[in-house]
């Protein structure tokens, strides 16, 4: 044990952690969820400790080997090490302010032992003298949260560019697959199944474009704007450094805030880019729900499609085998939808300066970002690649259906087409024979009008060009 | 009365009504909210009819005489005549279906009369045959859907350029106003009350450039794709034609869209629009939680702001007066946010070829468009242009207030800073007078540190540049 | 024109409206909703002003005939009367004060009229000295609420009863129809029609027993609790006299709330109330999805039930018939969900001794009640009275599945099971066939096991008991 | 490593795990959240087991030392071992069926062991044939959220209990505080600190009674149903001893199910619960609110209490402490609220025999009991115990405010108090002198009239009983 001090006393720490005192308390004030604040904020952090160190030995403010030595602890976070050391619950009170400090301490410590000091010597290096230097939790918190979710966005877009491209791919494999066109789970037109793929794809596109745009909305930092944006104890000249710098380490282009009081106090650009995931969500829910339907059976569903067998479905039913990845997708898919609304409360709850409610936006912003990349890795890996088509049922529905009724409109309107069907319906017969039956018109221009292949295409079918 | 027929058999119409026996049943068959559907939507719908109608004609499908007198039905309901027409509820099932049918059997009928018919005679003016030639509800709702939304993009957009310019000009008018910046609801560092509403005004600021962003998203129409985007019955040329004409009429930048199958099933486009609306709620929100805040009072309050005064308060309480106008803004910022919901679920529940829930959307986003537009109007009308601020409740609580002592940080380290703090704190003097005590620097140091209008932008009070 | 007075000074009313210039104030503050606050919260509002005047009369605090010209006018309301000269904006600011206003001066300048006086000489009857006497809009208002509430649950849980019974009469239609059921959209083991309709008709049930709860919760009358509760300017025996005097006019079990601060600031028994709003609707979601599901096709889909026709399905496709039944009330389940979440944005929004936001509570809540009950209503009356099973479908489905093979895991163990199931998916065969092939068991014990009515109750097929 | 083979043919398992291949491919599924699956669920779905194994033993279905084997796993299981066994995230796919493997495999391995042999060798005790045994996923765990839901409930509502007595101790130690009490944050009328702690506890005995309620709802077993409900496979015999058995060992008041195919398909039940867990989540979030506001300051805001100080507030800000248990509460609260969200949404997407989303409900629910268990306990032992009244400035405030004008009320009537009340705020002075100056009763009814603590109980003061 080594004995720390702060505002409220003096605490026993436990020898061997590179936390101190405020992290202890925030540990002890929180325990609530049990989730840990994502290690990706924590990177972002040191990152910007390291930039904050440099900048601040290069201005003077700080001793060459003490910004070295915090640089270099920071480095070690960076590249995940210490991880067990950033202990404090994810739904924390204060702002965000124990993760800064636990971060502080954490560097501070690590920083010391490369110095050669012992743990605790905050002489040597201090956590909020030296590691905080020029910094506030208000502004250091919200920009580590866009570097974060800015990082978590390129695999997220990688991921649903190979998923649009695996769509096309069965696009382009289920070209020729004409099936029935349901619209309200009712039997509509012909459609080609590929052409239902491409349906999906088109969505998945615009989500890649809004992911594009999101990146831009996060690119603002407050690094300087201290404690509420006035900048406050912050030298100008550190200002336009600072921002520099952790645009440059962090490899994202952040431009400094032009309005740091704004920027600080207001999430609406995390409810923005929540709001787009959502949409992301939303589009994977209505693929995952189509799936499911399209590969219900295997024999008493609509059976149109296999998806790649899994796992074994079930306990009790031998043989049978579920839609698991669809189903984990559209889990998935709630989930997200939900967290975004956490993170709409806690936005417009923010109160004057600042938002005391960060920590939770960071937790569900940060866990959509990851739970979407995963959930669209395994649908394109585990389900959509290996999507096959069951011809033979696609084309006994068709035949069976009724849906080539209404390429007779153009031909003989809208009511006597609804005669043919009711007639074909009433008889159990194709609409071909009804339209005979009715004689509505000349056998050879039924069939023309009636080839299904054409009206997956504009243009009225059997009508003289 | 008069008898109309459909699939399902006759029935007796009103004789002076518009409307025709699908808008009957559909009366009928939804009496759930009692909303009706939004006049713009109607609007926006009779606008395609009439491009149909006139492109049809000009393509030779369609009589030139009943494609005019469809067109000056058309005109007519876009000038607002014959909304006790449409009268289905906004709640209705069938993905729209009834909406279209209802301005489909009054373009109808109301062309009729123009001709010189009756209404009823559908020889002349058939509302499906003739006003919904080459169309679908498929298609035609999520399009006119589309335009709709950027109709009223406008004015919302117009109004929160105005409430931006009111936030500016008080952020000018208070601009020399000192007072206690708070975090987490704590005194914490000087600010000033005009960069508090500049803060305001920035969060605003990034809601119109959502708001012009949006539209672009919204500008697919998807007019010939009929059913389920296949483009069944529209001849090549009417598809080219209509979007164009409807592009014209309408005022907007409306394009084809390249896949007209996503764009009828996906309505990923109305949750990502609702979402930037959620956005702008949020802003909204936490703009008049602040108001109410800081004009809380008037005594026994923060009271640093006054907001007009716009009807007595209480009905037992004389003399009081309550923040109503904020009050409506926060609650119509909870409304939209729960909208948002309605219509991420209604999207994400959209299957295979047509999202039947359109209806729901519709709803939800348009009231959330004339909502918002109204809430930032009073609030920008009614409250902030009328804001004055209480200058001696802000100097004496700032004068009150420890918050300098973080001033002192850079000049004598945060642990000592925080001893001055708390000696000020339990002795109930102030942070200078502290400082002095303690010696923690000399006199004329410590009043150049703890000149607080220097703390409220950036860089070190007291430090030599 | 008449000239009215306030605190903020003099406005001309216009001479034939009863409201007075509070409501018109009030009327020009909130031009957001275009929603009238609810007719049935009025009315609950009048209720208790008449029962405030008589208890007031008797304890000598009012002139008897006024209390009697308010009671007129208030008897007036309750039967529907003067409802246009209700015209605040639901989403109000205020809390309510601007509806207690607009009833407190309708009563008035009505109750003038009764007594012979012009309307706007409140020296007559005074809207608040007289009409609001002994209340506060925070007493009356929440009072009224849980009234209007209460008033609106018996007719949801008729028909909630009317709902469950027409169920009920399915399960005993259906009892004898055996179909495949299934599990995550995959054929699992069979189940009778009528017992998919027994599921139903369970949750109903639960629902009903949920709005007999609810009752319960509403109970509590908090009048004579004035502005915050604590009962100022309120005579004691008044606060017995006028809780009785309401709880028998409205006939409503009503009980004085024990502690009358907690009943005026806390809206949590509004969430608990919507929250079990919500499971029905949730409820009323799901099954409505099953029937789309069950009666898609008609050809291509399952195909299993057959839903009333209500109206022709489609603007371009003849004799398509959509089930809009249900997804109109799929619509109100989304949309009841939502209003559930403003409502708990709302409640948990309040602060100190009273909750600003309670006419957002109040317009969501009434809203979902009414709402509820018009989609139950037209679910059973429009929907489920007509379904009819479509037996050949169901047999023809159940024949060509493996859903029995389940049946022959106690006899011959689940892996071996699995290998039948597999051989008959390859082979294209059935369960039976496989099995005797693969020779699980002498030919008899798999058609005693494999019999599928057996499959539908409790107990192991083949077994001797 | 070991081979095991299901379905979908053989794999390598690791030698040292005590899971199986069908939690292999589960842990390869679903690579999604990393939040494993609630221990207190899996200890449920052991007890269960060992249920299930002693009656199928007692009706000899199975050998008894298997099923002793399996009861002693399963004891372990439920005294915490073997937690790192359980491995499949909790958003997985499959209704559960992996979590019920999960438990299946590792109670069969070490059923195994305990029978001297070694893992894998399921010929010994098989994971299907004999651990679960007349079960299906299907019924196994909904029965077992609904126990794991009531084990957690015990702990909320005794937390719930504490904090109520906390916030009772705390009515009655500020019983005699006087202060001003605030509506729609406006200066009101009187109240003492101690009756705003009363509406608190007032609130949450009322969530007291909900839990007791909830619990009622949840105690529906369903052990037998199997895969849809309908008792396929499940002896009579077995299905009554087996509800009885897990009743007893569980030690919650379950009951049989009526009707097992709707307990078994619906879950509504859970939203209902979750709704009431939301209203809980409300009222904590609105105390949190008011904390904070009232705790504002400690200087330049309201000041009227002060929470106990936990840990410093501030990285750059010396001295700070802010109400950061109160923040966390919040969080909680707005998490809470977003689950119940996600809960709603996955239990109406249930289709027809089965809910596939149960795992999504079953994260949700559990997380949300066990974080408002945490929550409450923080709010009463770090935050409400320690609260301390600053009684000068309750008085201050109130002797500076003009609350005590609604007191003149029934003296003097409505307009003239508003007069009284402009008047004292336009000349800055208190209502007593205002009320004297302009004369509007003799002075000693003003100061009869004008007592501040005979406003805070009903009664009309300064009137003649």
């Amino acid at each position: 044990m080594r004995i720390e001090k702060d505002l409220l006393g003096e605490r026993e720490v436990p020898a061997d952690v590179y936390y101190g005192i405020h992290t202890l308390r925030a540990l002890e004030n929180f325990p609530l969820s049990g989730y840990k604040v994502a290690a990706v904020l924590v990177k972002a952090i040191a990152l910007i400790k390291k930039s904050a160190a440099e900048v601040n030995a290069e201005l003077g403010y700080l001793p060459k080997e003490l910004a070295q030595a915090i640089g270099t602890a920071a480095n070690e976070i960076m590249d995940g090490k210490w991880q067990d050391q950033f202990v404090v619950d994810a739904l924390q009170g204060g702002a965000g302010t124990s993760t800064n400090m636990n971060v502080n301490e954490v560097l501070a410590n690590r920083a010391i032992e490369i110095l050669g000091g012992s743990r605790g010597d905050y002489q040597l290096v201090h956590p909020l003298n030296h590691v905080n230097m020029h910094q506030s939790t208000n502004d250091v918190y919200p920009t580590a949260l866009r570097i974060a979710a800015i990082w978590l966005l390129k695999p997220l877009s990688d991921e649903c560019a190979a998923l649009q491209q695996a769509l096309q791919d069965k696009e382009a494999d289920f070209a020729g697959i004409i099936k029935v066109g349901r619209t309200e789970m009712q039997d509509a037109v012909p459609i080609m199944l590929g052409q239902e793929f491409s349906a999906y794809a088109g969505a998945i596109a615009r989500d890649r474009w809004r992911l594009y745009k999101v990146e831009e909305r996060l690119r603002q930092a407050a690094l300087g704007g201290t404690a509420i944006g006035t900048g406050l104890n912050a030298d100008k000249k550190y200002i336009y450094m600072v921002n520099d710098r952790v645009r440059q380490y962090a490899g994202v282009g952040l431009a400094r805030a032009e309005n740091m009081i704004d920027v600080i106090q207001n999430a609406d650009v995390f409810v923005e880019v929540s709001g787009l995931l959502k949409a992301l969500a939303v589009n994977l829910g209505k693929i995952a729900h189509d799936l499911r339907l399209m590969s219900s059976g295997p024999r008493a569903g609509l059976g149109e499609i296999r998806l790649p067998e899994r796992q074994a479905g079930s306990s009790i039913m031998p043989g049978k085998v579920n839609p698991i990845i669809p189903e984990a997708v559209n889990q998935v898919a709630f989930h997200v939808m939900a967290s975004d609304m956490a993170i709409a409360m806690a936005a417009q709850s923010g109160q004057l300066e600042l938002n005391a409610f960060m920590p939770l936006i960071a937790h569900h912003l940060l866990e959509s970002l990851s739970l979407l990349t995963n959930a669209v890795k395994i649908l394109h890996e585990f389900c959509i690649r290996g999507v096959t088509a069951n011809c033979e049922q696609c084309t006994a529905l068709l035949n069976n259906s009724q849906v080539s009724v209404t390429a007779l409109v153009p031909h003989i309107g809208y009511d006597l087409a609804s005669q043919v069907a009711r007639k074909a319906m009433e008889e159990n017969t194709t609409v071909r024979e009804a339209a005979i039956r009715l004689a509505v018109l000349p056998e050879e221009k039924i069939d023309a009008a009636l080839d299904p292949r054409a009206m997956t295409h504009p243009g009225i079918a059997g009508k003289p060009k």
